[in-house]
């Protein structure tokens, strides 16, 4: 994307260099400065779409993590022994194993879209370098997704047992007791599956942007 | 990638295009057959990779189905009810909606692999389409990929559960009744990582070879 310092064999109507020597031949400093907004380089907007996606995985891992990890409840519960005490008894993230791996993967993913927000906003400024940025991050992207995706998974999975139980082994269903936990849990997979959404977006977008510089 | 009937601005010495012609000027139809092999067109390894991946990724996703779908196992349990009689109970995979998802999606990836890796293959057999058919591929590999990581998570979620229990919940381990049952499960779940990481080598070698048929 925004590949202008290069010989690109394609009709090109909307950018007009010819005009601007032709307007204003008598000064040369203000030109470029005033005309730097309007000749919008070829599929510039790629690049601002990458942004817009980078941006918006960040806010999507970042509440994920915040929603998992605040999803902590304690409630009374009574004891099936003898003396039947009623206890406090919590629930926190750090229960389950499953979890745990939720919050790194999505902390990972939420590093990984501050630098690369970073990384092609600089390309939107500088274009030139983008082709080989634009390689690399694909292969990034795609471990990041197969990371969010599995972390996804293995949350849903695990949720989906407290959710529902299974009868089978005898594990019993623990969102009748532990009722804002189980539904903090359940927007945090959500708001994940919208970060692998947004890395698949990503994936396709790099792709898109790569087969459109072939020539032919 | 084998892109032969388009002019590509790079220096190719292997290619001897001119010394066809000269060796054999006075048949026109055998050199075509016999030539047909040694003229290797640039970059027709990554389409050999190509195919060879997608091959490897139905042998593991058919292999993965399978493993996981013949895992049933019966084992006499004692119930914990007062005549405590003892009585067969079966292990199946559908006894978790988990298991019946990743079933469902290494399927879909076995399906998948074998119509990429016929079209892939054609593509190897007929060079001149196979860009579009890459950025094509890049699309669909992304979203099995997705599919399959989501799954292998949440098998591997559940797994972990039945191999180690979770205390704070109260769900008791299963994998000291059912051996066999979770030998194969965990063997099913490693070898759908190993169709994941495929799943990720194809996404990377198509943007590779999407990026090196960018000129400059």
């Amino acid at each position: 994307m925004a590949s202008t310092d290069k010989p690109v064999p394609e009709p090109e109507k909307t950018v007009p260099p010819p005009e601007a020597p032709v307007a204003d031949p008598k000064k040369d400093a203000p030109p470029p400065e005033t005309k730097a907004a309007e000749p919008v380089p070829p599929r510039n907007y790629l690049v601002v779409a990458d942004v817009v996606l980078r941006v918006v995985l960040f806010a999507a891992a970042v509440t994920s993590v915040v929603v998992m990890v605040t999803s902590n409840q304690t409630k009374l519960v009574t004891l099936p022994v003898p003396p039947f005490p009623t206890v406090p008894r919590p629930a926190k993230f750090v229960h389950s194993p499953a979890f745990i791996y939720f919050v790194a993967a999505l902390s990972v993913a939420g590093l990984y879209s501050i630098v690369t927000a970073a990384a092609s906003f600089l390309a939107l400024l500088k274009p030139g370098f983008s082709t080989k940025l634009l390689a690399h991050l694909v292969i990034f992207d795609v471990l990041i997704l197969g990371i969010v995706a599995s972390a996804t998974g293995a949350a849903g999975g695990v949720a989906y047992i407290g959710l529902k139980g299974n009868s089978h082994v005898g594990w019993t269903k623990v969102c009748n007791v532990y009722d804002k936990f189980c539904r903090q849990i359940a927007a945090s997979v959500a708001i994940s599956l919208v970060a692998s959404i947004v890395l698949v977006l990503l994936v396709i977008l790099s792709a898109y942007s790569l087969s459109k510089k072939i020539p032919k």
